[in-house]
């Protein structure tokens, strides 16, 4: 077994954390921000004192390849994203990109012999927090192997024409025409060259600190549905519309939000998570009844069965009046559950279980750009313990020790498969 | 009697209407705007055209006066304001200019004698939709004479600093220095100069529509308060963070309306009204927990016993946890119900019933200038039937016809009032 160096990965953690400070322990860094490339010339220049290759797609992703003692086999790829959310955390994304970096710099300090290519691989706007949707990248470069439904959701020419959701005129496509690191369409990670592909990534959730558990041993994405539902009211004078005549748009969410919780509940799945995280009230003035108002509902879950179980609930509410006010509701997008390639999962299991680091089979809530590669290529990930579960949010946190021990699961399991020739998917 | 004449008032409603068309049949004309400018040019130019001297304060308040036949007798003002919410309708505050332009015409045109000053003003940032707080002018023209909380809310050198809400970086003050109508400290409204005021305005909600009258003779502006209520939580990973878990801000905030509505219906006042007009949400995106919900809380009575009770259920939210959150009540502001002059209330309602039109004594929910400068000089106001009750938003609306029976009553009350000397306050 080999493994990996804390002080490295300290350093790494610790350097990365510099670009997009926000100043409370985490950071802002949008996908093609000034702060997006501090962080990828820091991963360029390290990648290229270890002798590794760096190139870039297309739509910017960063590959940087460290080449094996057998030209004719196909890649190992391993990565994640830089990008993060508005004040979000250190590890999000970066992580699996340090764990990359990890990997690489560690074959080739203790000269590791491997005969394929390991590529450490940086994503574009996994976020998509300034630039919808998230993992657009990914659906870019995976895009003809995406179900179809998700196919038409990440067409290229669609995705360019993103807006900058501060300015609402700027478009994904022009900023990246002029980013630093736009690269070749050719570069692109494809079946023909790549054999598998890991990701490392923290929990985001508090399953792994409960159990006392350091690692995750992920075998599948959940699915999930994403809703849009709608109230529409009549705007009136706070002071002068009388109660038993009013059409509340707020009033009527707010009564519809406690009815799904209370309903989806009754279904009694603990392990079903559903969110409402987004509002949008109109016109949002504190003296006029609210006209219309939207939220978005987030619902996730390994068993299609249960799924459906809560679109029902969900599809109910335009059944009924909401305080004097119609209901409109509209799905947004949906994903299938998507399993990992069992036998990446397996080295995953036997690596951890070999560094006698505790962990445990989990699945993840959050989406990844690995469960887009998985329609291309043999696929899986590796979670890390996140403290208190917490994600998206500054206090976001893994030690530098939990992070060196995800990343030295992620060598030893890539090690494992670099003794296959390929693997099937 | 004298009556009001239709076609020079709907000349009047049909070219204001243009000034800030939102092409929904409403305006939005923010205060000190091009748009602002273009109906103060055409008050104006009217007024000058029919023999009125046309002054203006350091606030940009406007001042068009018709010279009585006895000039060392105080003036008799009326008004309203010219700028409206976004996307708001074509009657609320500009009927109130109108009304006075069309007071000031007919006296003219038909030549009636009239002892005082007689005065039609517009006022400056009534709605405050650009540049908080709503009557900012009054508040600062009238501000020796009101209270003391409201005293303080309304000092000049913190409105002036009053920043814009779109830019977040202009200051009123800033916009007002270069502004085509800024005028004169000298030539404020002041209790030394005027005797009196009346305010001409929309209903703004559907009692007199109901009741089948025209005209409401206001017998006060009711007392309010407005708090802001916060929910504080914790964000993190939708897909990720079990539900037990949760500490989720938009469920607490939406399980608090919802309570706030059972809990206020349950003293069964029908007169009271309360809304919730404005909610925050953070950081609001779809797959995060919302960390921190806001929202606030109008309500309004006549009575103050009636108040407190539903100050005493407000308050209460804060001595519990919802859905794991803590929960904060701050009052922003309140005001006591203000009465109006009793002989000018008589004179309005003496007036709508010689000229026959139907009318019924009403409360003012919303708050107007008028209830500024009422703690100044004897003011009253008179209200217009609106269609559907429906106001701050586009299609509010109010015949040509009620309109200019509107302005009849005002020009008949303000003859009575012209028949005095001076009146107590």
């Amino acid at each position: 077994m080999y493994k990996c160096d804390l002080g490295r990965m300290s350093e790494k953690i610790h350097t990365f954390s510099k670009f997009g400070d926000a100043g409370h322990g985490g950071i802002t860094r949008y996908s093609l921000s000034p702060e997006a490339i501090q962080a990828r010339d820091y991963f360029k220049e390290r990648m290229e004192k270890i002798g590794a290759i760096v190139t870039t797609d297309d739509v910017a992703n960063m590959y940087a390849t460290l080449p094996g003692s057998e030209p004719g086999l196909k890649k190992i790829v391993t990565g994640s994203h830089c990008d993060s959310v508005k004040n979000g955390g250190n590890y999000d994304g970066i992580l699996g990109v340090m764990g990359a970096m990890e990997v690489l710099e560690t074959i080739v300090a203790n000269k590791i012999p491997h005969r394929h290519d390991i590529v450490a691989m940086i994503w574009t706007n996994e976020e998509g927090s300034l630039y919808p949707p998230a993992m657009m990248s990914s659906g870019i470069v995976c895009n003809d192997y995406l179900p179809e439904d998700l196919r038409g959701n990440f067409k290229f020419e669609n995705m360019m024409k993103s807006k900058s959701v501060e300015d609402g005129v700027t478009t994904f496509g022009e900023k990246l025409a002029n980013f630093k690191y736009k690269g070749d369409k050719k570069n692109r990670l494809n079946p023909e060259e790549y054999m598998c592909d890991f990701e490392l990534h923290i929990e985001q959730g508090p399953i792994l600190e409960d159990e006392g558990k350091t690692v995750g041993i992920v075998d599948c994405v959940l699915g999930m549905f994403n809703y849009r539902i709608s109230f529409t009211g009549q705007a009136a004078h706070a002071g002068t519309f009388p109660m038993d005549k009013r059409r509340d748009g707020l009033f009527a969410a707010s009564q519809a939000l406690c009815y799904l919780h209370e309903e989806i509940d009754k279904l009694n799945r603990p392990e079903l998570v559903y969110t409402t995280g987004e509002i949008v009230c109109h016109p949002c003035v504190h003296t006029v009844i609210p006209d219309y108002v939207e939220f978005s509902l987030d619902v996730r879950h390994e068993d299609p069965k249960v799924l459906e179980a809560v679109r029902k609930i969900v599809l109910g509410l335009a059944d009924k009046k909401w305080a004097g006010c119609t209901c409109e509701v509209k799905l947004a997008w949906e994903r299938d559950t998507v399993y990992w390639n069992k036998q990446l999962v397996d080295f995953v299991q036997e690596s951890a279980d070999e560094l006698e680091i505790p962990n445990m089979p989990i699945h993840s809530g959050a989406g990844h750009d690995a469960q887009f590669v998985a329609y291309m290529i043999p696929t899986t990930m590796i979670f890390v313990v996140t403290k208190d579960g917490l994600s998206h949010c500054e206090p976001e946190f893994a030690s530098d020790e939990q992070c060196t021990e995800g990343a030295s699961v992620l060598l030893n399991a890539i090690l494992k498969a670099d003794k296959l020739d390929d693997i099937a998917k």
